[in-house]
C-alpha cells in the first residue's frame, strides 16, 4: 500500500467513525467528537469539514452552555441532503420510498398491480416509472439520492442479484440486478429480511426477534442483536414454506403443506369465501378446541380444508385481489362479524402458530413480530397464534415468545431497503465525498 | 483503572494474542511471533516465556535453516500439561473424555446407563464418579485438568446453568450447575450444541452446517462461519420438537407430531418391532412413493403409525434398552435385511426429510451433518432424507444443502464439550498463569 493510499483507507475510516459518533448522539460539538473518537481537535475538525461539505452533516445553532460552561457549535446528521430510495416489487403491488440520512421518511408511494401476470422486465418498467416520479419529487425537496436497495418476494442471491426462485411472481432465475437501470447503484435483497430490518430501524426498536411479512407469500426475517441472520447463502426466513402438515395442499415452492397454504393472503382470502357447509364443520372443530380440519393427520380431512386445496393455491387471475383490496374486504367482513372469515383467521393463525413453534425451535427469538397483512388482522388471529405458541411450547420452554403486532405492515420491506443504503452510507461515507 | 490493572489487561490480551498465533502456525518461531503480532521481540520472548513456565506452549528442537537462513528453536501448543474435561448425560448413557490443550483425545469413557428411572442427584453422582477416575489417570499421565464443560439433552440456561426441562430425562429446572462437585471449574450447556462443535473442531472440518444430533432426543447445533449460533436465549436447535404432522402422536415436550416421535432412538426402535401385519401395510406405502402413514394428513393413519404412537412416547423401562445396544439391535436386524427394521429406517428417515425442510427454509445451512444414532444408520437413512429434502426444496433453490455423516457420532458432544474448554484456555491463558 502506497503512503497516498494509506492515508486514503485512514481518513475513510476516521470520517465513518466521526460520522457514526454524530449517529450515535444526535447531535455533539466538535470537542465532544474528539473526545469520543480519540483523534485530535484539528483532525475531527477537518473530517467534520469534509462531512459538511458532502452534506452528511450540518451545524446546527450555538449550543446552549453546556456541563463545561463552553457554548459551541453542534453537529448533526443532515436531513436535507442526502437520501436513500427503498424498493418493492411484491405479487400484488408496488412500493418505493425516499428516507433521508436523518432517517426521516420524506415520500412514500404504494402501487396496487397484478404482477403475477406480467413478465419481469415490464414489472421493472412500471416500477421504475413510479421510481423516477418519486425521485424527481426528491429532487424537488433538495435532496440527492445516492443508492437503493430493492426488495423482491423470494430467495436473492446476493453477489449476482439473480433471483432463483419467486414462486408467487412465476420467476424463475432472474438477473433482476442486471435488469435495473438507474442513475445510481440498486442493490437487490429478499423482502422478508428486509422487512425484519425495516422493522428494527423504523418499528418497535426491539433487538432480538423473528419479523413476519405475511403477504401472498410469507417471509421471516431473524434480527439477533440488531443484526439481521441471513444464513450461509442468504436464505434464511422461508417461513412461507416450513411445513404444517406434510402431505397437505400442494405448494408452488414443489413441497406440500406449506403455511403459505394455510396463511398467505391467497388462502385465507379463498378460505373466508368457503361455502356455509365448510364453514360450520370447521367452526365445529374450533369450538372443540382441535385444530381446523385438513391440517390435522389423524382425523380425516374436512371439507374446508379440501375447499382451500382446490381453490387456494391457484385462484384463476379474475380472483384475484390486490392486496389492500383483499385485506380490506376482509377486515370489513370480520368488522361485521362474518363467520367464515373468522373461522378463516382463526385456521390462518392456528397454521402460523404451529410453523412459529417449529420456528422457535430452531432459532429461539426473543420476541414474535406479525408485520404485513398480519398487522391489521392482529385482533383476529393474534390470541390464537398466541395460544397455539404456547400449547405447543409452554412446557418445554421457561417463557414463550410474546406475539406483537408490526407498527409499519406492509411497507416495511421498502423502509427497510432504504434502511440499509443508509447504514452503508454510515458505514462508508468517504465513498460520497470528493477526494 | 489503575496502571497496574491496566499493565495486567494488556499483558492479558497479548498472552491471548500470542498464544492464538502459536495455535494457527503450528510452530513457529519468536522471531515470527514478532513479526505476526506486531509486538517487539523482548515483548514476545517475556510472553513466551510465561506460556513456558504455565505448561501452554513447548520449544521443540532447532528448527532446520529456515528462509531466513537463521537456525532457530520454535514454539508449539504443549498436548503434556493442559487439558480439559468433556462431560455428558444423555438419556441412556454417560460419557466423559479429556482433551489435552494439542487438541488430542487423551482419555474416553462411556457407560451405558439408563438415566430415566434416577433422580438427577444420582446421575450427577454417578457422572462425578465415572469423571474422578478419568481425572486421574489423567493426572497420572502428567496432564492437569482445568475446567470442563457439561453436555446434557434440553435447553440450558446459560447463566444460572439451570436445565429448564429436559423431557426425555424427566428433568424440570434442574440447578444442574449448582449440584456438580468437581475441583475445577464446570459448565452446562445444551448436548446438541456442543455435538456441533465437536463436529467443527474435531469431525468434517466444514465451516457452515447444520448438525443433527440424534439419540433417544434429536438436537441440532448450527454452526455459520465457524461459530455456533444460540439464538436470543442459547435455546436454538430443538429439531426433535420441530413438527413433522401437527396432530401427530403426542411428545413429552407437551406438543404433538414432533420429530422426536418419528425419528427418536425409542420411536425407531419400537416401530422396527411392529407387527408384520402393520409392517406390510407400511412397507406398500413406501412403495407407491407415499410417505409412510401416520405422518399423513389426508390419508388415513395407518396401523404402523398408530402403534407407534401407542408404545412409542412412553416405553416402559422394561422395554429400554441402552443406546448402544438399541442400536447395535437395530444395525444387526437391518444387516440381516429384516424389513420391519429397513421401514422404520424409511419412515424416520422421511421425518428428518421433512423436518430439515423447515430447517433449511429457516436457516438456510451449507450442508446437513447427520450425528448420533443417525451416524452408524446413515446407510439405511441418507438417500432417504436426501430425496425427501429435495422433493420439498429442489424447485425453490439453485441447490439443496448436501446430507453427509458425522464421524463423530455419539461421542460429539462430550469432545465439544472438551473442546470449548480449550477454546476458553486459548482466548483467556492469563487466567491460567500466575502473576
Amino acid at each position: 500500500m502506497t503512503q497516498a493510499l494509506r492515508h486514503d483507507a485512514m481518513r475513510a475510516q476516521n470520517l465513518a467513525l466521526v460520522l457514526g459518533a454524530v449517529g450515535a448522539r444526535g447531535s455533539v460539538t466538535r470537542a465532544a467528537l474528539a473526545e469520543m473518537t480519540g483523534l485530535t481537535k484539528t483532525t475531527v475538525s477537518k473530517l467534520v469539514g469534509d462531512l459538511i461539505e458532502g452534506g452528511l452533516v450540518v451545524e446546527t445553532g450555538a449550543v446552549r452552555d453546556g456541563e463545561r460552561g463552553r457554548p459551541g457549535v453542534e453537529i448533526r446528521i443532515s436531513g436535507q441532503h442526502v437520501a436513500a430510495l427503498g424498493l418493492e416489487i411484491n405479487v400484488d403491488y408496488l412500493a418505493v420510498c425516499v428516507v433521508d440520512l436523518a432517517r426521516t421518511v420524506r415520500l412514500r408511494r404504494t402501487q396496487a398491480v397484478d404482477n403475477r401476470a406480467a413478465p419481469p422486465v415490464d414489472v421493472i418498467a412500471r416500477l421504475g416509472d413510479l421510481a423516477a416520479a418519486v425521485v424527481d419529487e426528491a429532487v424537488e425537496k433538495g435532496l440527492r439520492v445516492v443508492a437503493g436497495v430493492l426488495a423482491v418476494p423470494g430467495p436473492v442471491d446476493m453477489t449476482s442479484g439473480v433471483v432463483h426462485n419467486a414462486p408467487n411472481l412465476g420467476w424463475r432465475d432472474v438477473p433482476l440486478a442486471s435488469l435495473l437501470r438507474f442513475p445510481f447503484p440498486v442493490r437487490v435483497e429478499n423482502e422478508a429480511n428486509l422487512a425484519a430490518l425495516g422493522e428494527l430501524w423504523f418499528g418497535s426498536g426491539l433487538p432480538d426477534f423473528l419479523h413476519v411479512s405475511g403477504e401472498i407469500g410469507i417471509g421471516a426475517g431473524l434480527v439477533v442483536r440488531g443484526r439481521l441472520f441471513r444464513g450461509a447463502h442468504g436464505f434464511a426466513g422461508e417461513l412461507g414454506h416450513v411445513v404444517v402438515s406434510p402431505d397437505g395442499p400442494p405448494c408452488r415452492c414443489g413441497g406440500r403443506g406449506c403455511l403459505e397454504q394455510y396463511a398467505g393472503q391467497d388462502a385465507l382470502l379463498t378460505a373466508a369465501r368457503t361455502t356455509a357447509a365448510a364453514r360450520s364443520a370447521a367452526t365445529g372443530r374450533l369450538a372443540a378446541g382441535a385444530p381446523p380440519a385438513g391440517a390435522s393427520g389423524n382425523a380425516p380431512a374436512g371439507p374446508p380444508h379440501q375447499a382451500a386445496a382446490a381453490a387456494g393455491p391457484s385462484p384463476s387471475p379474475g380472483m384475484l385481489l390486490p392486496a389492500q383490496q383483499g385485506v380490506s374486504w376482509m377486515l370489513s367482513r370480520l368488522r361485521e362479524g362474518d363467520e367464515n372469515a373468522r373461522a378463516a383467521c382463526e385456521r390462518a393463525a392456528w397454521a402460523l402458530g404451529v410453523a412459529l413453534s417449529s420456528a422457535v425451535n430452531l432459532v429461539d427469538p426473543d420476541a414474535i413480530v406479525l408485520g404485513g397483512i398480519y398487522a391489521p388482522l392482529f385482533p383476529w388471529i393474534g390470541d390464537m397464534v398466541a395460544d397455539t405458541l404456547k400449547a405447543r411450547l409452554g412446557q418445554m420452554r421457561g417463557a414463550v415468545p410474546p406475539v406483537v403486532v408490526s407498527r409499519l405492515g406492509a411497507e416495511a420491506a421498502a423502509l427497510g431497503a432504504a434502511g440499509q443504503v443508509i447504514e452503508q452510507v454510515m458505514a462508508d461515507p468517504a465513498a460520497l465525498l470528493h477526494g
